[in-house]
């Protein structure tokens, strides 16, 4: 890997701008379809990938009036099984799968209402669902809070280990000899409509037909973009918890945990080594990364009402990410701009969750494949050419 | 400084184990005194110094029953203004010691009643207490809560920075030509009732006909002591949090707040920095270090009941050290067992606060002076010869 400040003039079939999960799983797609693949991440460790609890859960997480967005959800869990699978065989090492599913917790009577009616919603779109009285909770995770009102079970809810997934991928695809400088892409250069490739921050060019920008929440910030995609991409800051269990204690939880305590949102998820995230909070703040004692309080004090044992747990790490968030809560992945320039940003929430068909469609479409219809309404061109109307 | 495992036939006029505060101002104020000095420290940086909040508070701790070590910790603060102005000249840098006095908050008319119980005995003991309404703490505290019962000021109770203050001491060790070994003593070497150095865990010995033990909680499994000081110094765990300032932000406090909230103790102590500390647990767990999610939230919770704005602050760091606790809650400071042979360990919460009298006390015997009248309490010898009766 050249040092930072080394004047370049590299060239590569595909430059991708950012490596975070989305931009190494595209890097790792399109090396193993042939292609010579450049990835450009100034290696800070603070993409958002790393902060994430790794949940795969589009039914649980439905919401009303994303209808579209939960289709292209339910791919993305459904092809996540095979991707993972093999992954773990080019990186050499599991990525922690879990399958035993989500249980979404009402706390109080109030918290019950409002998961009957999403309930409603979600299996009028299809989704399985189990209603659980809080005996039946209590069955399945014995640790649950006595006074917890209800739930349901979503058993097509998984998770993954988001760091191992993360490492996992940056493995595969130096093993599929992708290339990675460790420096930020200045602008995407431009001559006669056509990408030819980016600059660096750190100076130098490196030469390319073909430009991926998949750098989160930063991807606006790209030189050459549309100006009309400069703001869409904003940052939405979620803090999470990472707590272990002591050596001598059973595991606090199986099923993933999303519970509404007093009508906000949180979400347990177990780990097969004995860790237990707790996350997260959404919030507006710009690029502000710092962990606050009012949400590591909120957290926790939520995470006890549902599991008190959670008391007893080690509070490993505390730790800020930026979701690249969007006006409609949708991706925003496929061409835009001038020709070879490729968007694959915008995933919110659901970044792990979409990292293996994101990279299947950027793959297909620089190797010269047809658009997959679920993408179409994720395209770039309805920020630049639909207005926000969706 | 000697690697580890370098067998070592050094030779010292005197001969300290452990560098935390206590080790490392003997260490000072004997080189000062003439002394050829060597410190033994494993260098884990987990000593309880660094965890501790730096509360030079003896009138607003002082408690029921604990009079002798009440006056005591009164010399020490006295003592701890020339002392720091001292080591502030040997270091180059302050410590931050901050004179603003120290308010003690009752958060319920229960702990009202539980504070002015403490307060009257404190007066009788001689001690300046002004007693301040809820109004009157908010003036002095504007960001207190509204709900706050009521307080009671201690002007004279003061703080330090603990982590400057022990950085400090160790420049001014190193400039006073201490010598530091960074291994830890196994046992002192003992020959016809006299020490002759010590052994260290890593290989070889060290000559000196002096040794001052000085490990914290880890003094009495320093081998070659008398038999039945082995169990009298135990681990008592505290965990702490230490807060930031974001950019923008005034100071929350000027002084700093004890609070009884619902019957549990708090402090918060800032710092010139813009750091705040909040602590602290007091757990009986052994030699354990880990940082719990139940204490985490019941530090924040706390100290979000009395000073709402915590929430608003960065949590920089959680953590969590070991006091060195003893059945009388008094250190344990003198001559024991072989000729040569000094304890200066036991200060429990006091370790800061205590370190300038405890050095000063150790120097002098280690320069033939008399022990001074009021560390006759809390000699080794109350657990050896007299039994545990105080």
């Amino acid at each position: 890997m050249p040092a930072k400040g080394v004047l370049l003039a590299e060239t590569a079939d595909v430059v991708i701008a950012g490596g975070g999960v989305i931009g190494t799983a595209i890097a790792w797609r399109a090396a193993a379809a042939g292609l010579d693949v450049l990835l450009v991440d100034p290696g800070r460790g603070d993409a958002a990938s790393l902060v994430a609890a790794g949940m795969l859960a589009p039914a649980s997480e439905a919401l009303f009036g994303e209808g579209e967005l939960l289709r292209l959800n339910l791919l993305a869990v459904r092809r996540f099984g095979s991707f993972a699978a093999e992954l773990e065989e080019a990186a050499g090492h599991p990525v922690g799968v879990r399958r035993e599913g989500t249980l979404a917790i009402a706390y109080d009577p109030g918290d019950y209402v409002a998961l009957m009616r999403l309930t409603a919603f979600r299996r009028s779109a299809g989704l399985d669902a189990e209603e659980l009285d809080s005996r039946a909770c209590r069955k399945l995770e014995p640790f649950l809070a006595p006074d917890v009102h209800g739930g349901v079970l979503f058993a097509g809810d998984w998770s993954v280990d988001n760091r191992r997934y993360a490492a996992a991928l940056g493995e595969a695809a130096q093993a599929a000899k992708v290339r990675v400088i460790r420096d930020q892409v200045l602008q995407v250069n431009v001559r006669a409509g056509q990408a030819r490739g980016v600059r660096l921050v750190e100076g130098g060019d490196v030469g390319s037909a073909r430009v991926v920008v998949a750098a989160g929440c930063w991807s606006g910030s790209v030189g050459g973009l549309p100006q009309a995609l400069r703001g869409v991409v904003r940052p939405v800051k979620g803090q999470l918890l990472r707590l272990r269990h002591p050596a001598s204690m059973p595991p606090a939880l199986t099923h993933t945990i999303r519970a509404t305590v007093r009508g906000t949102d949180i979400y347990l998820v177990p780990r097969a080594g004995g860790e237990l995230i707790v996350g997260a909070t959404q919030e507006e703040r710009g690029p502000d990364q710092s962990v606050t004692a009012g949400a590591v309080h909120d957290l926790l004090h939520d995470a006890m009402s549902v599991l008190p044992v959670t008391s007893e747990l080690i509070l490993a790490e505390t730790c800020a990410g930026l979701r690249p968030g969007t006006p409609d809560n949708g991706p925003i992945v496929g061409a835009c701009g001038p020709a070879g320039l490729l968007l694959a940003t915008g995933h919110y929430r659901n970044g792990i969750l979409m990292s293996p068909v994101t990279a299947d469609a950027i793959a297909a479409m620089l190797t010269g494949g047809p658009p997959a219809p679920e993408w179409e309404p994720f395209t770039p061109q309805r920020f630049t050419t639909r207005g926000r109307s969706r």
